[in-house]
């Protein structure tokens, strides 16, 4: 091989090197901060303030939560149901989410998959939730969450 | 303004238009293909062809179908649950997709919110589901679902 061709292939090289760790690195960011605005939506629900625990959602009127067969569609409407369902601190219990799996879609989505559980006095309901994120001009934010539980 | 000036608004407005045009047409082709594969998925059901149905499937290990608190991972264990807990016609019962609402993610990412209904002489399961698919080297195959149910 000539010089010219060595340099060239190390380039290259080099080039490709910096893209994968850069793609690499973007990936580990999307993942800490979802995992960051789940710890925090977590620690709202847990000192009973369902507006903090709201802000994990998207805004947007497009934004959705699926139970059952139910569908709820839109921040209000969501955070409506939320505050009806859950309408004392006895009702919310303790939540935790755990064995969160996220995989980045995109640059600006992700899914999360991820156990949760609330723990009250007299029940521990518990399931399962597919979440995707979008990055908005906020930071990242949940506009679609399908949720199961445990029969 | 001078010409050039009024030609170069015109050539940035020509560009745009163009941009935005084929982003519609792309978002617009990912949406009918989607909706193409699901009729697919049905029809195979409907004829009591689960492997075919399980085509709908990307085959990777990561592959997931959440219901309820359970996660079955890998298209292979995706269908032996299929064919476990549809293990004749009669349990298959005739499959019926519908509100489909395709929203793509990127260019190779969408997600599908829809509703699902098994007619069979007993009864008539129902409910929601939220598929992530993905755009492999065979098409838009699902990647991960998350089914509810009517309780």
């Amino acid at each position: 091989m000539t010089t010219r061709t060595v340099l060239a292939c190390f380039l290259v090289a080099a080039i490709l090197g910096s893209t994968s760790l850069s793609a690499q690195s973007r990936k580990s960011d999307i993942t800490s901060e979802i995992r960051a605005a789940l710890k925090t939506q977590q620690e709202a629900w847990n000192r009973g303030d369902i507006d903090a625990f709201m802000n994990g959602y998207a805004r947007p009127s497009s934004t959705i939560f699926v139970s059952e067969d139910k569908v709820t569609r839109g921040w209000q409407t969501v955070r409506d149901r939320y505050k009806k369902k859950y309408s004392d601190r006895a009702k919310m219990g303790t939540l935790t989410f755990s064995d969160l799996e996220i995989t980045p879609l995109s640059n600006d989505s992700a899914i999360v998959l991820g156990r949760w559980r609330l723990k009250r006095a007299q029940d521990q309901p518990h399931g399962r939730f597919t979440l995707i994120f979008r990055r908005t001009s906020d930071g990242w934010r949940i506009v679609h969450n399908h949720t199961s539980a445990a029969k």
